[in-house]
């Protein structure tokens, strides 16, 4: 056995290179493996390794458990002036995402403001890859969704919400867009499970035992329910998510994404809410000055040595465009296995 | 002086005669008289003292410090198949609202979702009685709204946001709607102000001090900045209600708002932002059946012994609708000293 903490650098070009060659062993049709592939390497790009690469092993345990629909093929339905739906067919939600951008942006632009349905997806993937790709469209974007239910409401003790993530961007004049997504949860629940396996106690506050106790011991929480940021305020956003990216797009809520599963672990299973706002149409005739009106606000955040939301990530993106990427050997060797 | 804790009761048509009284009495206009004094007559009727008859005098001020337009006519501008502006031209947003929302609605109806922006307005009042007219409207609306600048992000410690409020309501079956209305501050300004009158310590987490340590003073914290709440999550919200509230709609930002009061201790100005979806558009031929499947929801919550967000205010207002409401003597003689 080598060294667990053994690095081996990628460029991103060869990320991509393993991620298509791992997902189309698995069955995934080209189209789907071209969008999944783009997210995983975006991930890996911006130093969040949780949503990079390692997120093979997870499609590779959804795909096998039958859980996604490998050649689904997203079918798009104009609702209204200002509404589209995609409805995924069981497939990865990328794909139908991809679908919608174009026609989410060209409704945006008419009407001013506009919202766009994903239905039967499989999720397994963080929210900003898609705000962030509206807002290089010069669109303000927001991105809900559901997920398995394993956090209690506020005051409660069962499992009721996903970890419900709020994405949001907003177009930023020369530099990247400003973006946060952010789970609704006190925690990613991969954070309780790292804390698991490490045997490390977590800190108050993010979850209880079955009994509905606070606890620390991550076994126990995972048995239990992890609990939402912010007490009773994250408690009313985790269930303003579940409420519209669930029964108002008419799709699943995470208590029924978990049935769903039926025990099986895979990814989520449901629907997500995009909506895009075009800024020059509220900012009249000036946007250039309210633009940079925005951009003051930023320097009066970094100003005081606050950080903004994805600062850390726009440097690893960065370094990792110049220098490629360093993943685990083991995680790597776990990958390529799947190959043989 | 009679005792301190004496209380007068009142019937809420004598609460909106009140209301009526004083604020004519200040020389603003009827029809935001009748705009304005719904709004108190609501927070009286819920139990919000803070948001009641309490307001009369916070209106006293700041139309005696001449910082609103008594007699501004609201002016309506069609900016896109799904977006209507309301400039208010100096006065309370409520009348603006007033004649804003049938326009929304009707345009959320037809394109699905739709927004309307509240330009250039005085803004007293929580934003629930908004939300909760517009899911009267069978529709589901957020609302947000900037202030004046005092609260730090994550990690800083200089004011920068206001307390920056996101409002949401859900449309019920049979029942009032699901609505909250949650500052991304860690608590109301009030609060703070109240535990200085008081000389009570503020809990931790609430704020820092000048120089950006953490402070339970309460003059301390009123000098220095609050803070948002669940850290740098809430924080990232308040810039994103920052954002679109302020430069999105070509409206002032807390700071701005705070450098146009000029020291006067008004209510802040600026813009809000209010967007609705109609649920029957992506429900699509199903409604009753996902809105029931949000019922199911809604008793999920009730069921494990949580509370939902609004529950007190709709007990508050099934007494107050039957037995009138409670306000203090004191309180009461301030405001109708106003009318002498």
């Amino acid at each position: 056995m080598g060294d667990v903490s053994e690095k081996v650098r990628l460029t991103l070009k060869e990320v991509r290179a393993l991620a298509h060659a791992v997902l189309s062993q698995q069955g995934l049709a080209p189209d789907h493996v071209a969008a999944v592939a783009e997210t995983m390497v975006a991930g890996e790009r911006d130093g969040c390794a949780s949503h990079g690469i390692y997120r093979l092993l997870v499609c590779h345990h959804t795909i096998k458990a039958g859980r996604v629909s490998v050649d689904a093929v997203p079918q798009v339905t104009d609702v209204a002036p200002a509404m589209v739906r995609v409805d995924g067919g069981g497939g990865y939600a990328q794909l139908a995402f991809a679908l919608g951008r174009p026609i989410l942006s060209e409704k945006a632009r008419r009407c001013g403001i506009a919202a766009l349905a994903i239905n039967h997806c499989v999720h397994f993937a963080a929210l900003w890859p898609e705000v962030e790709a509206l807002a290089a469209d010069g669109l303000i974007a927001f991105a809900f969704t559901a997920s398995h239910a394993w956090v209690a409401p506020a005051g409660g003790n069962e499992p009721l919400f996903g970890t419900n993530p709020i994405a949001f961007a907003w177009p930023r004049l020369g530099s990247y867009p400003f973006v946060f997504d952010l789970a609704t949860s006190a925690v990613a629940r991969g954070e309780i499970e790292l804390h698991r396996r490490e045997g490390r106690a977590l800190p108050e506050g993010w979850a209880v035992d079955v009994n509905g106790h606070p606890t620390t011991d991550a076994a126990e929480a995972l048995a239990g329910a992890m609990l939402t940021f912010g007490g009773h305020k994250g408690s009313a956003l985790a269930m303003m998510v579940e409420l519209i990216a669930g029964p108002l797009i008419g799709d699943l809520t995470s208590a029924e994404s978990l049935a769903h599963d039926g025990g099986a672990k895979a990814s989520p299973f449901g629907g997500e809410l995009v909506i895009a706002i075009d800024p020059v149409r509220f900012m009249g005739s000036s946007p250039q000055e309210h633009l940079q009106r925005a951009e003051r606000l930023f320097e009066d955040v970094v100003g005081q040595g606050a950080r903004l939301p994805s600062q850390r990530r726009y440097e690893a993106r960065e370094r990792s465009l110049k220098e490629g990427v360093e993943v685990p050997a083991a995680l790597l060797a776990d990958i390529r296995a799947l190959l043989d």
